[in-house]
């Protein structure tokens, strides 16, 4: 962009155009016909989902059609499942006039990008050689709303300043970088990483602050007076955020190993995150002149802890141990809010509208380091011998590898995201930069009014309002007519 | 109604009277006493929620309590019951004052019609013919919470309309009616609808529409302030929307067969909704000047996908058939809202207050015409030879149908759903057109000022209306008493 | 108190100061540093949750991970969790001004009051003697989210008028005294209880009252104007009661047995709720001149029912059987909100602002003797040899006991949780009655402004109000430019 010269900078600065009348329903026909085309080219049932699976369960000696996976991680998928949609869309919904593209753009692209992920994901994970085929089951569907997170929480940082068609690129490749930077850690560096810490949140904060960093607006100040929330769009966010927090155990179990794996990893994050809530509190009195609490802490940095459990849940972690990170990621992150966030958006021209980089990059680059370390000292006195190759996986090309050394490449993966979410959202930023998309100008963003038909308010008001104030109106007007009102300013905001 | 004399008429025209107080708490009573009645006679717990559960274990030779129906079904009953007072109950609360009714008057017919449908669907599909009982379990819960879908669809096309008398005398004649055109399809015509897209989404939908005719208003624009939404009751209603979405996987699959019958109806809808959502967004987009989206579509017609996938989510329709079903259905969906419904309305006379007619009736159909196709073709090398038996029940008085054959009787079942819909709707429409049942005049209508004691809102409104208007109020006196007004305080409150 | 000099009274009647920046946090701090270090003692992980489960599934022959006690319970302990943090939350917003406070102050000292539970119940119900740890699996997060459900029942009784530290010492001391109770009437009474008729809704309601008795504020009515709600609070409440309903079969099936006990209790449950929402309906309509509804009867007497087979939902109480206690205590509860509330504030000064003496204490009274008599009524016929055994848990020191002897025990068990919430929250309220604790004065109760940043409401009204208002706002600028006031419109959206 420095090279840009004077018709260049004119060709980005011109009038913006929200008009998106044709490319929004050109990329959503397109992309959907091309993901109907690949799904019937790479996706099938996988033997537990096929119709073939009384023979597999004959040929496998399964006695009971309980054993099917889908009966051991149905109910964390549909946690998740609620998180993705209710949570992460519900959460966003606290600016004024944004509950319906907090909701409603949350909605289409998580839409879009399950799909494109179950095909990335595939591609990298699960193609199987023999057949060129991807074979889904739950935990596919489970792992692609995963994929999905990422994206959604980058959407968080971009809230109220890009358009649907802007944030449907940036899912695309979103999910694509997700794909890739997930197979190489969880792949090729064999780092574990059930709930993401490091892939999910690290990734995704990352990503969606580098990009907003690209797409940095100077003049936002201008739509200052949408920035805010008002009372009930505060408490529509408590929906998002309690459906987030209750069901983080399941996101951070849903896909550990069964049993004890599935087990411990609920338990885990449903005390870091019960003690997170403590000290988010805590901080946010502390904050205030007279100990009053603020909603945005409340909101977010109450599922910090989630997230910086989302590596160790499934470890030996022990319950403390939960709590204690809980502990500390409840102060970080709510003191994110309070120090950081104006520090970035001031310093590093990051404007983050939902605190991303306080609920998901730093608890995640803790999460990360909490898993490298928690693995580095694990042992077989406490996993058992049995124990400690199935938490970590230490079979086939990984049966030799110690804790230490494992504890060394769980480190690898959490810079690999780090490099992923800042290179990746850089280029996808400089994408999205181009005049083409139908963003909003700095005076419209966070104003639903540029991408929704917004019922007629007057109605309403003409509903609610008193008789007797429509009276009032009237002889109002009469009044000020005939009078010398001392009407003073202190009226008006008393 | 056409040979009616002018006596007649003015009987049918003469002043509405929206008091209930002594025909709700009546039926009330009544209706749930005769509950307790018949309960007492025929309902019992089955062999898997009795005390006897233990000897029918060491019987049958089950070796562990998971093997329970209660352990495959409970989750996703529980999500169905979220979706039938959560989902439907919300996603109607969309118009700006009738919220209350919404929500409360789902609640109220859903708990009667699913005791009623318990009786109904017992005495119909598992009466025990020895000891003239019927054993519930939790699908029979399951199943009556489907039969009370049909009903809170139908109730869609009258929201705002009817009183809650006249709702609970629709919802009793609608289970009854469901129980036996659910017995013909799927016992008679041994048709498969797992999910319901003939059984319950096409037989609810023409239900209430043939209602809605029946009722129709022609004065209903006397109401029309209060037709629209606001800003906050369309946030409301995409709770509900979402939970319908978010849900609907575990709606076509909670009664289908366990393991791998399951485990596809989930993928299938699960697929199906997403593709939804882009189509609807692009005809959305498509249909405004400057491409903004409408809350009403993306509320409704996002989840059209999962209603024409009730029949065949649980057969092998492969991942890609789901997402063209998925596609189609948010084309057709918007579309019905943009030009179907203002034609069914001027035309036909039919008031759609929801638009049930996009969102179950037409995808009810083509889910019935899917399902047929789909099963039609199913063959051996696709789903095994015992796969294909078990997925269609090709077992006992049905051991020698052909696929071909099945098809034929899928789509004789849509045929029978739409019949009993639309003949049942008239006749029961007609019973409740008599002027005994407290529905509004046409210029209350959507107002839930007729059936809920309100909060007095001119308290919120000296909390947020701005001091400006307080000095108002202090003007408007002093003016009154120089003026000698004939105004009184009482105009307030009216 | 009584004997309390002129002096002691100026120290209790002193100005109040509701600045909690000191108390808050510390509270927070201290407890939550308290909890790590206690669970850092005693806190262990259960053989299920451990990574030596793939030893102890070889040690006890368990043939599959799905045996494992995480997937009889998993889907339970979440439905239980959604009602604890948005049902209890959600149902207490109904205030106009209260929403913050009611989800906020919820969440935290649900949060706080989980980790207390599972120390507070370990050391009762499952100290290891031999290595001096509590051993804890997802059973121990249903009784800890149980025991916390208690505490928020009491809230209930105290809401907006209570500060969070307030909460916080109530929550201390009623998760105490509720493991003591529990411990006496399931251990050593050996009363069955699986959905706390007793021991969390008996003991949690009269727990609140007492305490509100005990806080009773004579000048309550200065806060008169924020004791009503708006149409959107009631609707917002409608989410907490809906959760709620929706889920209660989830709650008294929780932590019954394995099997038939699970899947009867679902059942007894959901019928009973059923019945209730009809006679709530019935009672509120004959309660109003016309037959309106009244929200606050639907939002809560509809859950009557379920607290009342808290008990008697695991036994063979039949299906008509949980029918009939629906129906009563639908009538009973409603009429509590009619006619026993207001006769408890003005007589026994009982100032209840949820009504938790109609929703939670007498339905659980009344649960507790359908719980001995069901038990007392119990025999082999119906139950079986072993399900007898098995329901009632004849085993080890009981197994000679009789189901009369048992009924007898029932009963007992019921008086020990009203002794304890009666006398518990005597001695807490006067705890709280200390002046240190910045409680708010009356006329600032029912407030979130007291202890939350509140968003500020003016720019929305600039929002939303209608022209004409403007016009007003145009019309009184041109009054003060002639009065020559330097007053402009900038001033009033600063």
């Amino acid at each position: 962009m420095g090279n840009c010269s004077q018709g260049c900078k004119d060709y980005f600065s011109r009038q913006k155009n929200t008009n998106i009348r044709l490319t929004l329903p050109v990329v959503c026909f397109v992309w959907q016909i091309a993901m109907i085309i690949l799904f019937g080219v790479f996706i099938r049932y996988d033997k537990e989902s096929n119709a073939h699976w009384v023979e597999t369960k004959a040929h496998d000696n399964i006695t009971s059609d309980i054993e099917n996976d889908f009966y051991f991680r149905y109910p964390s998928f549909q946690d998740v499942h609620v998180m993705i949609f209710v949570g992460f869309g519900f959460l966003m919904t606290f600016l004024k006039r944004y509950s319906f593209g907090a909701v409603g753009f949350n909605f289409l692209i998580a839409s879009f990008g399950l799909q494109w992920a179950l095909l990335m994901q595939g591609w990298f994970h699960s193609l199987d050689p023999q057949t060129g085929k991807i074979f889904i089951g739950i935990e596919s569907l489970i792992n692609a709303d995963f994929c999905v997170a990422g994206c959604l929480i980058a959407y968080g940082a971009v809230l109220g300043k890009v358009s649907p068609v802007q944030l449907l690129v940036m899912t695309l490749f979103g999910v694509t970088l997700f794909a890739v930077e997930e197979y190489i850690i969880l792949n090729l560096l064999h780092a574990r990483d059930a709930g993401g810490s490091m892939v999910i949140h690290t990734f995704g904060g990352y990503y969606g602050l580098a990009i907003s960093r690209v797409l940095y607006r100077p003049n936002l100040h201008q739509s200052k007076r949408m920035q805010g929330s008002v009372y009930h769009s505060d408490t529509f966010a408590m929906i998002g955020t309690l459906f987030l927090w209750m069901f983080w155990p399941s996101f951070n179990s849903a896909i550990t190993d069964h049993g004890d794996g599935q087990h411990r990893a609920v338990i885990n994050t449903y005390l870091g995150l019960a003690s997170t809530v403590l000290t988010t509190v805590a901080i946010s009195s502390l904050s205030q002149k007279t100990g009053k609490l603020d909603m945005v802490h409340i909101q977010n940095s109450t599922l910090a802890g989630g997230v910086a459990l989302g590596t160790a849940a499934e470890f030996m972690i022990s319950p403390y141990g939960a709590l204690i990170v809980g502990f500390f990621c409840g102060i970080i992150s709510t003191m994110g809010y309070i120090f950081i966030s104006p520090f970035l958006e001031k310093t590093l021209k990051i404007q983050d509208t939902c605190g991303i980089h306080n609920l998901h990059a730093m608890p995640g680059v803790i999460g990360g380091i909490v898993g490298a370390i928690t693995a580095a000292a694990a042992s077989e006195s406490v996993y058992g011998k049995q124990g400690l190759i199935n938490t970590f996986d230490f079979t086939g090309d990984f049966k030799d590898r110690t804790v230490l050394t494992q504890g060394g490449y769980q480190a690898a993966g959490m810079c690999v995201s780090i490099v992923f979410g800042v290179v990746g959202g850089a280029i996808v930023g400089s994408i999205l930069k181009l005049p083409i998309w139908g963003d909003p100008a700095d005076e419209n963003c966070f104003d639903d009014e540029m991408y929704w038909e917004l019922p007629d308010e007057e109605e309403e008001h003409q509903e609610s309002i008193p008789p007797i104030l429509e009276y009032n109106n009237h002889m109002i007007h009469k009044q000020q007519d005939l009078s010398e009102s001392n009407f003073s300013v202190e009226h008006c905001e008393s």
